[in-house]
This record gives structure tokens, C-alpha cells and sequence, in this order.
């Protein structure tokens, strides 16, 4: 390896150490922070950003990255890596400083009054942050790139590669889709589903959050479990990738599948093995948000709501489960965690309409950006297209426009990696299912480990060497194509609801 | 204030957030960090070490203190500041990298040459590290002060103004009359302590352990408690103070009162509030290292090993204790916990011999200091000092001078912290109760906050501003006396043990 390229990974390395000195920050806060030490910890993060900040954007970093990339015979894994770095450079570095200052202070006062909103259904009170934030995601991807449409840089940052053009093609067959399989479920009789409002205790639940994870491949070695108000995952270290779940005791199906869906996202991070020179630096990253979630859907719904998974496991969590599930079978259990009912909250949303949820956040926020959608105009539109494909009333603004944190923080162009990610993961499973006969069966024998090598071998192991599109095609032989998971849908569905 | 001051200040709290955040890789590093990701959490601890090294010997923080030392009219607290910041600037400044990196590295092998050694009992094993330490320290005390007695210069690094004429002639008397108590603790017939031995669970002990950090006043807003395998307390904010303890279930008192001294230890540290101008600064540390500790001890032996504190609390404990304590009244309980019997491990010992162990290491390390006692003849020195203090016979070096860490991280001068500690607690208490006529009236009615209250009073919010010569004069009206600590052990261990 070439002394130049030696000396930018070992940069890259201490911006990672810091950026998991970071995370820990982070995670600590949200697990087991005192409530005083909340000032505090702000300060200590924003030392840690800044740190992390200045190593990102040394000006040493864009010289190496100059001569290298006018360097010959490097290998395959080089050049992927340069081009990590030089997007990352370039995004770190094309934001001025003015505007990245600005767009903190804005983002604490719009989070601040997005909470407050909510809480009292006041979208009028909300209403000029959320224009703040689009102005300012306006001027981030001017900076960025000013010869694009604002909404295809600013979904770039997320989606690599994608554009609203391309993600609107592949929303709208998803969208047919669902509202098709959602009107059929919805003239069939519905599933029972209320034993799974039995009480449960916190450490029963957490007795099958450690089941399932030993049964999905989670190494406790190089991770750990604990409880926040909110799930998430998060790398403090190569080794190092935390997930959080919470119990809800009168509703454990929100434990065992957030515990699932977090460890699909860790099984992901575990497995970005780029090799020991690559190790630690941004090519040993996921490939895109959308990817990410793609893994943790994998698990959440189409092999964790899945018979087969079931059937190996049920067994065993119904003993853990204080009699909440006795006199419950197998087929009640894997009808009622797949029952599919139009409700107003996304993140409560059923695999059937949840996408249809995102689809109409990307509508709404591809139309602020551009402007065709005026800041007062929401909640009207929100609730507009809430009757129109879920058939359902939005009786208040805190359950309809003001429920996600997304917009208040500025993250526009987000929410479709949600979505994709449904279909990526319907894709990699058929894939999967076509190149191991067997899947299935092993998964029904408690052996996830066929499915979890092709996703290491497929995907995890890629890292961040692909975009999005290159993988997909790589992993399964074609371009995304969002029929996978209708089709994955209807299957399963109409075997469910009898239609 | 004057400009330089609010610099200083600036550059001394941003030194203060990096060593917080260090803290926090320590503590996790201890409590939550899964097994495999140890490796990276090295280079994340000497990542964060490096930069908050490079913020205290910032040449700006030498241009200040030279600035700011020549400037009239400073307030006493702004004094006391520049005297705290200069101590600490020239430790860091004169200590020669290329020795501090040695020392670091050599610390690394002798640890682990020190666990091997203890674990084969092969004192031969550890000797040559042992000699390299000694070395070492002889090398850091001839550069932080080329004139002093290398000893001398050891011990003012963790108490800060002693040396080893004053801690001699101190540890003359108190060995003195340790050994005349001990004695007569020897021929009056043993209490009987079986009962502490009976299971407990971890569920248990930690509830107790909730309770009597409440009973002492700990806030749970600002710090926590969490399990490690060896107790310790750790300050990771202004308002995130930390302990720990560790669970034994066929013996609970260990973590009864390791939850307390930690607690001590935790009750201290958030006491330290010099007011906001100098929050988050070195002033807003403690005095020394036995100061520190005189706190623990306080909260630990003086409290919370008295009668008046269990006649407030055992009556709540025993219902936590699952039967263990059923049939035990108070004063079995009161006389089992303060059971004496000279015994081989410091760590373990009680009361009245824990000064004895300590005192035989002062005389140890300042003859290897000295060069008047070679390091092969360590142990026949180290088994001859207790079988002369404590009338026992050392079985072997692992039980014996290889029992303890602290030579083996290169720490020679910390030990007499420990028993200093004991002093200064003893003769804050006969202070207290001069001053406080009720004190332990109220702590028999389950108050301590009177107790608190002066320790926050004189102690605590004095934090650096005095050396603890000066602190313990103020406080008390008069300097270090170890005949407090002996008085107090006479009267407590006659009416104990009936002599």
C-alpha cells in the first residue's frame, strides 16, 4: 500500500475513534445518564462533534485524496475508498461553518417546539420552524450542489445514488400495490389479536429479547442489550454495537420485535468485515440508510413474522411468557402478530400500510422543498391523503402531520429509506430463496445461520464499497424492483386473510 | 475578573469536559462494554488521554499563569485558583515525554507481570518489573523537583504538602496504639459474625444498597450506582457522580458497606461547589487523596458502622434481607459487622488493623525509594512486619506482598492516603460532635444531614482551594492529631469487646 493512502486511513481511524467516543456520549444519555448531567452532556457532545468535525474536514485529508486519486495499480478496494472519502470529504467540507451553526441552534428550537406542538395540537406553533428548516435544508443543498433540485441532494445524503424521479417511479407501483392488498385484507374478516394485550413483566420480556437474539446470531461479545424510552442501535466500536429495546408490559409484541429489528440493524454492523486494512475506516460502514433498515426489516417481518421462524421458536417463548400465551397456538400467535389494520401512526404501522405511510411523507416533503406545498397548507394535505389511501379520519394534528420528529430536526428526505428498505429486504429474501432451497426449512429448525451467512456474504461484507443500486444488482442479479415485495405481501396475506 | 482569568478558566474547562469523557470510557469499560470490544476501547482511552493531556500543558496555560501571578487585586478564590493551576501545570509540563510514554508502557507489563505473579505466587516472576517501577519513580522525582528526597516528592503527589518525616512521625503514634488496641481486642473473647454469612440475594443487596444511599443523602439526580467486579467511585460531569459496588451473595455486608464508602466518596465530590465562576475547573476537585478518603471512612467506619446509625436503620433492613438477619437484634448485628481479627488481606481488614497494613507499606516502599531494602528482600521484610504488628504468619507472597496493585501501576506514595484518610475522618468527627451536640441523636432518628451539612460545610466546599494541612486546621481548629482516630477506637472496640 502506498505511504499517502497509509497515512489517510490512519486519519480516518481517529475521526472514527471520536465519532465512537461520540456515540457512547450518546448512548449513555439514553440509557443510563442521570437527569442533572443532561447540561452537561450537551457540552461534552458538542466538544466531541467539533473534535470529530475537525478531523473530518483536515485540508491534509483533500491532499491525499488528490494524489491518490491520480494514482495507478490501486486495487479494487482502494478506489471504493477513495470514493467513500471523497463524498464524505466533500459533504463535510462544502457546508460552511455559518450554516452548519445555524442549522444546530435552529434544530434545538424547532425540536424544542415540535414537542411542545404536539403535546398540544398546535401546528400554528409549529408552523414557521418547519419553514425555518426547509429554508435551511434549501441553502445545505444549494451548498452542496447547486446545479441539482434541492430534494434530490437532499436525498442523496441518505439514498445514494437516488434522485426524486427515480424513487417516485418505484413509490408509485408500491403504492398501487398496497392500497390493492390493503382493500382486500380489509374485506376479509380480521385476525384476533387481542392476547397480546396480556400482561408480560419487563423481565420476562427481556428474558426473550436475549432468547431471540442468541436465535438470530447476535454475538454478546461484540454487543449488548439495554432499555430506552425510544429502540435504536448504535456502533460505539468495531467491536461494539449496542441495541435498545423498551417493555411495555401490557403489550410485549413491542419488545420482541424491536428487540428483533435493533438486532438486525446490529447484525448489519457486525458484519461490515472489510479486512484488517480497511477495518475502522468509512469504507467499514453501511451502504445507505435504506440498506440498513433493509437488514432490520429482514429480520423484523419477513423472517421474524414468518411461520416457519415461529414454529422453532414459539415453543420456547411461550413458557417464558407468564401464561399470557397459554391456550394460544402456534397459527393464533403468527395471525395475530401479522394482523394488518389502517391506524394513523406510523411507526405502529403494520408491514402492509406502514409503507404507504412513508410514501406520503415523500409526496409531502418532496412538495415543501420545492415549494408547491405551502407550510400552512399541511396539515389539510396530510389529512387529505391519509383518507385517500389508508381510508381512515385524522381526528387531530398531533396523530397526523406533527407525529414524526424527522422534519422538526431537518431531516428532509429521510423518510423514503424507510420504505425502500421493505424492498430491498423482499428482494435480497427472494434472491435468498431461490439460491438456498432449503432456507426455510432451516429457519423452521431454529437455524438462521443460512440465511444470516447470505446476507454476510451478500451484503454485510460490501460495506460501503457499493452504492445502493450497484449492490442490489450484485446481490440479486437485478436493478431494484419493488414487485419482490408485493409479491412477498400477497403470498403471505391471502394465506392470513383468505383472499 | 480580568480577561486572562476567564481564559484560564475557558481552556481549564474544556481540559475538564475531555477528562469527563474519559471517565465515562473508564466507567463503561467497567460496567457495560461487551468482552471483544476492549481492544478499541484501548485506543479510544489513550485516544482521549492524549487530547486532554495536550489542553493542560497548552504553553497559552503557562502564558497565563505567569500573567496572572504578577496581577494585583485577585480575589482569595482567584488566588487559590492560580496556586491549583500552577501545582498541576508544572506536574504535566516537567514530566519529560519520552519518560511518561516509558512509564506507560513498562506499566503495561508489570501489570500483567503482577497478575501472573500473584496468581503463581512467583514473587521472582514480578521482581524485575518491580525494580524497573521503582526506577522509573526515582526518575519522575528527580524531574518534577531535582532537590527534594525522591519519597518526599512521591508523597506530595497524592498528599499534597507531606513528607516522609510528618507521615512517619504520625504513623509512629497511630502504629503504636493500633498495636496496644489490637491487643487488647485479642485477649477479650471474639463476637460472633456467622450470621453475616448467610445468603442474600443480588436483588436484595441492591435494594439495600438504594436505601442507605438515600439514608445518607446521595442524589439520584446526579450520580447512580451501578455493579463492577471491584467498587470504585468515578466523576463523569459536575452532576454525574458514579460508584459501584459488587454482590456476594454468601456475603452481603461487603456490599452494605462498600455501597456506603463509595457513597461517602460520591457525597464529597458533589459537595465541591465553588460557585459558577469556577465550576467545572480544577478548583472544584478535592483536597488530596486522603482527604478524599477521610471521607469515604467517615461515611463507612465513623457512621456507618455505629450503633446510632443501624438503631435507625437495621429495623429496614432486615425485612430486605430474606430471612438472613431473622432472629439477629441490633446490637449482635452492630458487634458482628465490627467483628476485629488481624487477618492477611488489607483490603479486608477491619477497623482497627487496616491502619497496621497500611503503615507497613509506608515503611516498605520508602526503604525501596530509599534503596535501604533491596527488592529481593521484599517479602522476608513484608512477612516479618506482620508477623511484628500483627502477630500472624504469611503463608505466601501472593497473600502476601504481591496482594496489591499499587507498587505494580508504578503508585509509590499513595498508600499512606489510606490511613491519613482514617486520621482525618476521626478528628472531623470529634469536631462535629463538639460542634453538634444532637449529631448523633439525629442520626439514631435516621437523619444524617446534620452530619452532611458540616462536611459540606467545612470539607466539602473548600474543594482545592487549601492544602489539606490548612483544610484540616480550619475545619477543626487544629492540625492533623492522630490521637482523635485512637480515642475514637478505644472507646467504640472497649465497650465492643469489653476492655
Amino acid at each position: 500500500m502506498v505511504e499517502a493512502m497509509k497515512k489517510l486511513i490512519s486519519l480516518d481511524r481517529e475521526r472514527n475513534l471520536l465519532s465512537h467516543i461520540g456515540a457512547l456520549l450518546g448512548w449513555d444519555q439514553e440509557t443510563y445518564l442521570p437527569e442533572a448531567a443532561l447540561d452537561e452532556r450537551s457540552e461534552q457532545l458538542a466538544l466531541m462533534e467539533g473534535l470529530a468535525h475537525e478531523k473530518a474536514v483536515n485540508p491534509e485529508i483533500g491532499e491525499l485524496l488528490a494524489k491518490l486519486e491520480g494514482e495507478k495499480g490501486l486495487s479494487e478496494q482502494e478506489r471504493a475508498y477513495l470514493r467513500v472519502c471523497r463524498r464524505e470529504y466533500d459533504r463535510e467540507t462544502k457546508l460552511p461553518a455559518v450554516l452548519v451553526s445555524e442549522m444546530a441552534r435552529q434544530t434545538s428550537l424547532s425540536q424544542a417546539a415540535w414537542v411542545q406542538a404536539r403535546k398540544n395540537n398546535d401546528f400554528k406553533g409549529f408552523a414557521p420552524h418547519l419553514a425555518t428548516m426547509i429554508r435551511l435544508n434549501l441553502e445545505k443543498a444549494s451548498a452542496l450542489n447547486p446545479d441539482a433540485p434541492p430534494y434530490d441532494v437532499l436525498l442523496d445524503l441518505y439514498e445514494i445514488g437516488s434522485s426524486e424521479k427515480t424513487t417516485a417511479e418505484v413509490f408509485a407501483v408500491m403504492k398501487r400495490d398496497l392500497v390493492e392488498i390493503l382493500g382486500s385484507i380489509r374485506s376479509s374478516p380480521q385476525t384476533d389479536d387481542r392476547f397480546l394485550r396480556r400482561r408480560v413483566s419487563a423481565a420476562a420480556q427481556s428474558r426473550m429479547s436475549d432468547y431471540l437474539m442468541a436465535a438470530m446470531g447476535f454475538d454478546k461479545r461484540r454487543g449488548r442489550l439495554d432499555t430506552t424510552a425510544h429502540p435504536f442501535t448504535t456502533t460505539l466500536g468495531r467491536d461494539d454495537i449496542r441495541i435498545t429495546t423498551r417493555y411495555i408490559e401490557e403489550y410485549f409484541p413491542s419488545s420482541v420485535f424491536s428487540t428483533i429489528h435493533e438486532a438486525g440493524h446490529a447484525l448489519y454492523e457486525m458484519g461490515l468485515d472489510v479486512g484488517p486494512d480497511f477495518s475502522g475506516t468509512r469504507l467499514a460502514d453501511g451502504a445507505s440508510m435504506a440498506i440498513h433498515e433493509s437488514q432490520s426489516r429482514m429480520w423484523e417481518n419477513i423472517i421474524g413474522r414468518s411461520l416457519p421462524f415461529w414454529d422453532a421458536h414459539y415453543g420456547k417463548i411461550v413458557p417464558m411468557a407468564e401464561g399470557a400465551l397459554d391456550g394460544v397456538g402456534l397459527e393464533d400467535f403468527y395471525r395475530g402478530v401479522n394482523r394488518v389494520e389502517a391506524s394513523l401512526i406510523r411507526t405502529e404501522a403494520d408491514e402492509v400500510s406502514y409503507g404507504l405511510h412513508v410514501i406520503l411523507r415523500f409526496e409531502l416533503e418532496s412538495a415543501l422543498i420545492k415549494g408547491s406545498l405551502a407550510v400552512e397548507d399541511l396539515p389539510e394535505a396530510w389529512n387529505a391523503a391519509i383518507r385517500e389511501t389508508l381510508g381512515i379520519e385524522v381526528p387531530d394534528d398531533s396523530r397526523g402531520c406533527l407525529q414524526d420528529i424527522h422534519w422538526s430536526m431537518g431531516s428532509f428526505g429521510y423518510f423514503p429509506s424507510y420504505a425502500l428498505g421493505n424492498l430491498y429486504a423482499a428482494q435480497f429474501w427472494a434472491a435468498m430463496q431461490d439460491q438456498i432451497p432449503s432456507l426455510e426449512r432451516s429457519i423452521a429448525a431454529g437455524d438462521c445461520s443460512p440465511a444470516l451467512s447470505w446476507l454476510r456474504d451478500k451484503v454485510h461484507r460490501e460495506a460501503a464499497a457499493l452504492l445502493p443500486s450497484e449492490l442490489v444488482l450484485k446481490a440479486t442479479g437485478s436493478a431494484l424492483d419493488p414487485s419482490h415485495f408485493t409479491r412477498y405481501l400477497r403470498k403471505k396475506y391471502s394465506a392470513i386473510y383468505g383472499f
